[in-house]
């Protein structure tokens, strides 16, 4: 008996990797000398790094760069387990969670530690990348990235820029000439699944500003910055990150990643999917249990369980769905070889403490479902 | 495929009945053409008469009877499908549900309604009983009963007592000689999951006394009646009832039934099982689905589906139940077959919630079970 164990995060309750290990435990209380694969999906958000190198036997290399305001900061890369593929989050780099909720400030946060972090790989000898996108605290439009990397951002007076979106408002030319020329030699696949443009009211600055500490004047302000430093990308590169799909994610640097570098964006969960190997562990399972905090068609919720269960159909072996919430319509979940979707409640109680046990909830489920699906196989 | 429906109420909120019906409906929603055998399942308290004739296709019987306060009421007993077997459900003519709050009075409610019911089914020819007890809104250890049907209880003076466990204090002869014969040619079997006997503090007034509205004071009277009473008892019959397990269900009644009719005693859930056949019917059936309100094996709940289970097993049929909650030490319930335990609860809500949507989640918990169960066999 076979079991692949492929949750998202259950946001904020438990990690991908946490919530994992809690199922494995309930299969293994059902059955213990079941073979458990586990491979924690995130959706190219937080986590990302950490569970594909925990899925693939990878490791990770500290490196010191400079975090969003400006600080040193010490921050990972993962390499994989085909010792090839580095993966850089650029949460651990220029990340929300590194800032306190009285530093927030998106006028002045980079990018420019990713950019280092890229760099140091690149020392390193990689030239595979997985870019997680996700969980940033900047909104200067990659502008810091590309600076570690070399390319000039000067204003009228020929100086470089400072750090962040607030000072994209001075930039005059952007010279690629001492652009780092490995990046050419490169291969970057972007995990995100954030489709939203480079600037406009579904833009960057609108739709996540807020979250990062803009407000509304700043919003404002930070989109028009985008909107010039996309006319002068335009002008540099001839690619018009304006109106592009995906452009708009994580303050912009899915544009700067877009129009600067040779890459590719795919959905987190395929990303992480295809470098978790997940296809190659289907063969010869019998039952794939996936899961997230919330399981509803009717929103957005359910991504990461559908991209696994699509997976596991095209190997015809059947999913099971834990979630903590299960939403309507979950009938569309079906045609992908879903076989049953749960709830992990087991009992009236309130979302904190749903949150507090999940762990543990999740473990029960899981034990019930095994016996459910495998006792009388 | 063939699924057994057995579930108990889930208290407070569906019936039995009810209960069985959106499993159903569950079972269809995953698989249209199932065949399904609906037997709802009560310990042998209020709905038993209903359950039992609903899952043997058999009739019900109107009868006017003297209600537990001494108007007149319709009440019904029941025939099951065999045309032979009896059911009379004491809570129809003697019921709690048919008093008002503030008419409770545990020293004036008389069993008489249930002789009547009793007597009437003697009149139409049955000879074969099955006595649900509990529920009931009396305390007069079944003297309404007796008279009911012949049995003389009078005071001093010769006259027969009035109703109710006030008037056993001036019980001074009990005479069976115009008890009914009919009642000899008799079987009753007694359901009923009350072990207390019939007096002192475990006895039928101090444990049962307060919810059908005795304060202290009366209960302590009610006691010393039914002491006088059951001395009276063993005098006519030289059965003594004082200690006797069973005795105290129901007000006492279940001691006069075992002082003065051919009855056997067993638990609720063992006389349903028999009497809707479960065990017939669980010829040729993949799974069993059951439930109620609670699981937990650290209490007392659970008895129901743990009896239903324990039958299924003996067949080689798996058994699932579904409960509003489900509590600690599931891991008793497997050696009884139960092969999964699951809460219909399926987000953080409230028990208020839950039990007003409990025929729904029962309904979507029952399709995804089926689903996991079934699909891939």
């Amino acid at each position: 008996m076979k079991v692949i164990i492929a949750p998202d995060s259950y946001k904020g309750s438990i990690t991908a990797m946490e919530a994992a290990v809690s199922i494995e435990k309930g299969v293994l209380q059902a059955f213990p000398d079941a073979e458990t694969v586990l491979i924690p999906v995130a959706d190219g958000g937080e986590g990302t790094m950490e569970n594909l190198v925990a899925a693939t036997n990878g490791h990770t290399k500290a490196v010191t760069v400079t975090g969003p305001l400006g600080k040193q900061i010490q921050a990972d890369y993962g390499i994989l387990g085909d010792q090839q593929t580095c993966v850089i989050e650029m949460a651990t780099a220029s990340g929300l969670n590194l800032v306190g909720c009285n530093e927030l400030d998106p006028l002045k946060a980079t990018t420019y530690g990713t950019g280092e972090l890229i760099k140091a790989a690149l020392d390193a000898g990689y030239r595979k990348f997985v870019l997680a996108l996700g969980g940033s605290a900047t909104n200067d439009g990659g502008a810091g990235m590309l600076q570690a990397l070399g390319v000039e951002l000067s204003d009228k007076s020929g100086n470089e820029l400072s750090f962040g979106g607030g000072e994209l408002t001075y930039l005059h030319q952007i010279s690629t000439a001492n652009f780092d020329p490995r990046i050419k030699e490169c291969q970057f696949l972007i995990a995100s699944d954030v489709e939203n443009p480079f600037v406009g009211p579904n833009g960057a600055s609108h739709v996540f500003g807020p979250q990062k500490g803009a407000s509304e004047v700043m919003v404002e302000e930070l989109d028009k910055n985008l909107y010039h430093f996309a006319n002068l990308i335009e002008k540099e590169t001839g690619i018009r990150l304006h109106d592009l799909t995906g452009a708009g994610a994580a303050g912009g640097i899915g544009g700067a990643f877009q129009a600067f570098f040779p890459s590719t964006m795919k959905r987190g969960v395929d990303v992480v999917i295809e470098h978790a190997r997940l296809e190659e562990h289907l063969e010869g399972a019998d039952l794939v249990i996936t899961g997230e905090g919330q399981v509803d068609f009717q929103t957005a919720f359910g991504k990461t369980p559908m991209g696994v269960a699509q997976t596991a159909k095209g190997r015809n072996v059947p999913t099971i769905i834990l979630a903590g919430s299960v939403g309507e319509k979950i009938h569309a979940l079906y045609e992908y070889g879903v076989i049953g979707a749960y709830s992990i409640i087991n009992r009236p109680m309130t979302l904190e403490e749903a949150m507090k046990d999940a762990a543990l909830l999740l473990e029960k489920t899981t034990e019930q479902v095994c016996r459910t699906y495998f006792l009388t196989k």
